[in-house]
């Protein structure tokens, strides 16, 4: 059962359409915690969804994704673009961490109303920050927003798709702590679209560029797209308009061979993989009134054989059925 | 598509039914292998199953499982009993290993037209043992068979849940290399309904048995049932009849209580479960022709919000649709 009164929902909807910040914050909240709701307000939004370009930023602790990400707000509205940032934190202890912490790096853009600022905790929800990032995405779409920042810990296999959902996957590094090696082995590497060395004031960034530079040198064919790599010094807004250039840059070469549509595609892809994996982590988890049902005793009785049974499984958790 | 032709089916169900060896042999081939003729096969005979008892035999490897099997399908021979043994070795290099081994240790039944032997090896089909031995055994339960004797190395989830839905599941244990802990670990222990100290003859045994007496002290209440822990030395047949005897305690105790028919659900709830899976796992993991489908690019054209398309997808994993 949601927490949102039913006839509530379509003006939630509407609110989010027309811009309310309040509306938007409590739609957001529905897709954290309000599994009942989250499907309404999503199904409310989709046709509206489609027009926002989506850029992820992704990368170890401490690489200086926050600042980067703020320093990319600034530029962005410097040229007349409205922002949403959506920062997904696993590892806050309640959101309050995170939240903080980012709304003090971002508290240039305090009173602006062309930005907006949202931080989320990876916990809760069954599914967890990967099932609730492509629904805040989609109601920051829909809200109007030009551009979606997508700030997320580049550690997991969970993280890594939700990356890869954007249209422009940046993963940011920073000399020391063998961050490369670390993120190769995460598999971050392979989905990055722009190379971010951060930091690139210190010692070790030169090297680091070298080292990525020749990561890319055996996997590439001469046709695909070689992630540019940039060198930034974010708290200085140094290196922050050629990343948003290599940003640029990328989304027309998205555009120019038809990759835009694959890259929303595979968005939705995740949107619906995941949506899935609730019903069926649920489902097999052998909760008692799911959609298990009786299906079990039926097959024992033999009226159901066990196959036909395993079809009306994947039924009922389509859409559960009073049996 | 599979290996089977159509019109073959219904002579290969029928053989089954009438016992006759090849078929049998035939039909458990297609359970671990055909993927396409299974469901056919499955749906076909379940109507006949539902007689048979199942026993589980599980432990570690080198408790002396095949040699008790081997001891307790000559006592339940000896009564009348007719014997179906299902042998899982999810190490076994190719089939062939198990298949060897097993066959010396049973060579005593080989001519007795009551006992059947399969071994199988937990590899090929997705899935593995967990989702391919709950058909094997209702193929044997169709057959006629009064006893089916389980045998699987109980290490790992998805051995332990197999086991758990025998009619009475016998956990095999002997002294030495800390098998009582390791059982323990595994939770094993969990599931036995009755306990076994194999090579009983050797060194620690006794202490064996008092370690898993106490083990059971503070889990149950007292109406519940106390697994009984019955010595054996099986190479020597000693102790294979009170372990029979245990066993038919058992199953009498589960009829008492309705608890019968609860492991004949379990049984069909894992089953159906472990069909779901594999759709599941095929559907989720990208299969480019598979349920997934052009649903992304319908959410993607906004034909379709992503929840619609998730029910789509569950939908099109239980009935693959050309779409």
């Amino acid at each position: 059962v949601s927490a949102v009164e039913p006839g509530a929902f379509d003006a939630l909807v509407a609110g989010v359409l027309d811009g309310d910040r309040r509306a938007l914050a409590r739609a957001l909240t529905v897709v954290e915690d309000d599994e009942a709701g989250l499907r309404t307000v999503v199904a409310a939004l989709h046709a509206h969804t489609g027009r926002a370009r989506v850029i992820a930023l992704t990368g170890a602790p401490g690489v200086g994704k926050s600042t980067l990400a703020s320093a990319l707000t600034a530029t962005l509205r410097a040229r007349g673009d409205t922002v949403a940032v959506v920062a997904v934190d696993p590892s806050s202890p309640v959101t309050g961490g995170a939240l903080l912490g980012d709304r003090i790096r971002m508290q240039g853009h305090h009173d602006d109303p062309g930005v907006f600022i949202r931080s989320m905790a990876a916990r809760g929800r069954l599914g967890g920050m990967a099932a609730a990032t492509p629904h805040a995405v989609a109601v920051l779409d829909a809200a109007g927003f030009d551009v979606v920042l997508v700030e997320t810990v580049g550690v997991g296999q969970s993280e890594v798709e939700v990356a890869a959902t954007a249209e422009t996957t940046v993963v940011v590094l920073a000399p020391g702590a063998g961050d490369g090696v670390q993120a190769a082995k995460a598999g971050i590497l392979e989905v990055a679209d722009v190379l971010v060395v951060n930091q690139a004031d210190r010692d070790g960034a030169a090297a680091l560029e070298v080292v990525l530079g020749g990561a890319f040198d055996s996997v590439l064919t001469p046709a695909s797209w070689r992630p540019p790599i940039v060198p930034t010094v974010a708290v200085r807004d140094e290196g922050v308009d050629a990343l948003l250039g290599a940003c640029d840059a990328h989304l027309e070469h998205l555009r120019a061979g038809g990759g835009h549509v694959e890259r929303r595609k595979r968005r939705a892809e995740h949107a619906i993989r995941e949506i899935a994996m609730v019903g069926i982590r649920r489902a097999l988890g052998g909760d008692p009134v799911g959609a298990m049902g009786s299906l079990p005793r039926r097959v024992a009785d033999r009226e159901l054989d066990p196959f036909a049974a395993a079809d009306l499984l994947l039924t009922n958790i389509a859409a559960p059925a009073a049996d």
